[in-house]
């Protein structure tokens, strides 16, 4: 339903209706001014040719040194998305089941169905901190277990995943010769330290996802990567030789002008969205909401006892502001996601007329 | 051998030695200014958010209309090779196999046998004017035949199909119940008259890719567009949003620019590539070499009787003059191709040491 809420937004918006729009990851934030001359200069210098499917060398280079690997463990794929759907074509080609701890991303769901593989959905719940069942998890996967996608930290809760329980998942992994995807695309501005999956020495089986979209503002720029072993790398590359071929290699020098002024920008990006958050909590908590903290951006995924969050988004749609049901994310109907991807006012007045129609 | 042509000439250009490229169909021209600025001035204006799968509503009106078509037979792909694979993923899922003439562009193969679908190739001859046998593909179509894929005006042979062939391949594929991808990216630029797919009345299986790489020298840009019935135009944005998502607006406004200016500039690119396809044709008719003459951009495909043009590759390619074996685009190892993509004094030197080479 995420979809049709969307549509209904903009339909209203159509007729002239004002719509305070939390219903999107899509930042109301600018994209720095620094990476869109970066991108022009590089426009400007003829960097408009067909290139590399792996990406540019000196972007691969820039990304092995932060996440400690090679530059050959890297690709560069049109959005952190793509890389997902890549990695999932190349992995359940022969069929299996995939694993994926709900509430999730809707898109992990959608892309196993479109290929044909089969999801096995494991529920966690608010009352536990969002904490994946580890013994629930190893009673999950059987032989025809090929991957477990994680969300680290997640869209909708906005929860980072505690140690322990990252350590627990990756040793019944190692253990069940399962792949684990690790989409941290909210990682590098989160709140709170996150452990990355590639911090597990001595295993190269497992799969980094991240992107260029929420840490820099870069959404529509769709720039994103993986990060994993040769082969993987070397078959993404191959698939995306016969399908995008390459990100246009301006988007890749305005990226790797972004992280060569990562440290200010996400600072910056973090403090906003991170005092967003604080506004948030104060009064969702007052209008008798329970929720998690956020410890990353964007979201916050609170839930109403005996709440129909379908009923509730589409009536809340009509009275001007646009947030997303609990049911677009698994099987979460008393939840609802609001996204604090709005000016600090709007969100405000956004947060009011919710507490006002759960009164 | 085409990919393997391409990594030894960086290599040795690398080590300091100049190559003239004549391998690759990636213009020597740059895009021009105006479309350059267009893509700025969006993106200062921040159109750099997240946007339609389908691709921008104006973008795909202004397409419409060329095409006369509506604007919901239209989407906007990243490349018309994405817009190729998307047709071929979603149509050959149930499996069955597809017809395709040759030479061919091979990702068309590497593309089918990625998604586990059978190929069928329909050979056809330089001395018979690189015809369709109409004969020979009626019988080729059996129950399992999904597709016929034409690339018109083709790669590598630079020939437009003649309108009566196309003509008979529609009569053929419609008797039949068989959909025609017809690649059409050579065709803005064509120095003949062609026909397209589209110009078919009455007949809504058909699909029509083309692409903005050529046309207005985009190629690292990433643009194309599918036309189609609404169906499968809706069904291929449904795998853009679990894939690519959408191709950037800023992108998107940079084609529409291009699409404003279409008249002059084609005519432009046509006029250079005309003159570029006759300084060859005059070379290598000297060099006792038989061909067609190129109708469109930007290839010629030589033959010389009892050629290894896999080797003899490899020699010019020492010699400082990269092109392309013949087996790269189906069995046709007596030819080899020769992309017209440098500017005329790079063209006029490699020619003369292709002819010393062949002496």
């Amino acid at each position: 339903m995420l979809y049709e809420i969307n549509e209904k937004a903009i339909r209203l918006e159509n007729q002239g209706k004002k719509i305070i729009r939390l219903n999107l990851g899509d930042p109301d934030l600018a994209t720095p001014t620094e990476i869109v001359e970066a991108a022009y200069a590089a426009m400007k210098a003829g960097k408009t040719k067909y290139s590399s499917a792996y990406g540019e060398e000196k972007l691969r280079q820039k990304l092995a040194k932060i996440h400690g690997v090679k530059a050959e463990n890297v690709v560069i794929t049109p959005g952190s998305k793509w890389g997902v759907f890549a990695t999932l074509y190349l992995m359940m080609k022969a069929g299996g089941n995939i694993i994926i701890p709900t509430p999730y991303w809707t898109a992990y769901d959608l892309m196993a169905k479109s290929l044909g593989a089969q999801t096995r959905l494991l529920r966690t719940e608010m009352e536990d901190g969002w904490k994946v069942d580890l013994g629930k998890l190893e009673a999950m996967i059987d032989k025809d277990t090929k991957m477990i996608i994680i969300n680290n930290p997640n869209n909708p809760t906005s929860k980072v995943m505690d140690s322990k329980t990252l350590d627990g998942i990756v040793e019944i992994a190692n253990k069940k010769g399962v792949t684990i995807l690790s989409d941290e695309v909210y990682g590098p501005i989160s709140f709170v330290k996150t452990k990355s999956i590639l911090e597990y020495d001595g295993n190269s089986t497992h799969v980094l996802s991240n992107g260029f979209s929420k840490m820099f503002t870069m959404t529509g720029w769709r720039i994103g990567y993986i990060i994993a072993n040769k082969p993987l790398i070397d078959n993404i590359t191959k698939l995306n030789q016969i399908t995008i071929n390459n990100v246009p290699v301006f988007i890749q020098e305005a990226a790797l002008k972004g992280l060569e002024m990562q440290k200010n920008l996400t600072k910056t990006i973090e403090k906003e969205y991170e005092e967003r958050a604080k506004i948030a909590c104060k009064t969702l908590a007052k209008a008798g909401l329970s929720f998690t903290e956020p410890e990353a951006p964007f979201y916050v995924f609170p839930k109403r006892k005996g709440l129909d969050s379908e009923k509730f988004t589409l009536d809340l749609l009509d009275k001007g502001v646009a947030v997303a049901p609990g049911t677009s994310f698994g099987d979460y109907r008393e939840h609802f996601r609001i996204s604090l991807t709005a000016p600090r006012e709007e969100i405000k007045v956004g947060l009011d007329k919710i507490s006002e129609a759960l009164k």
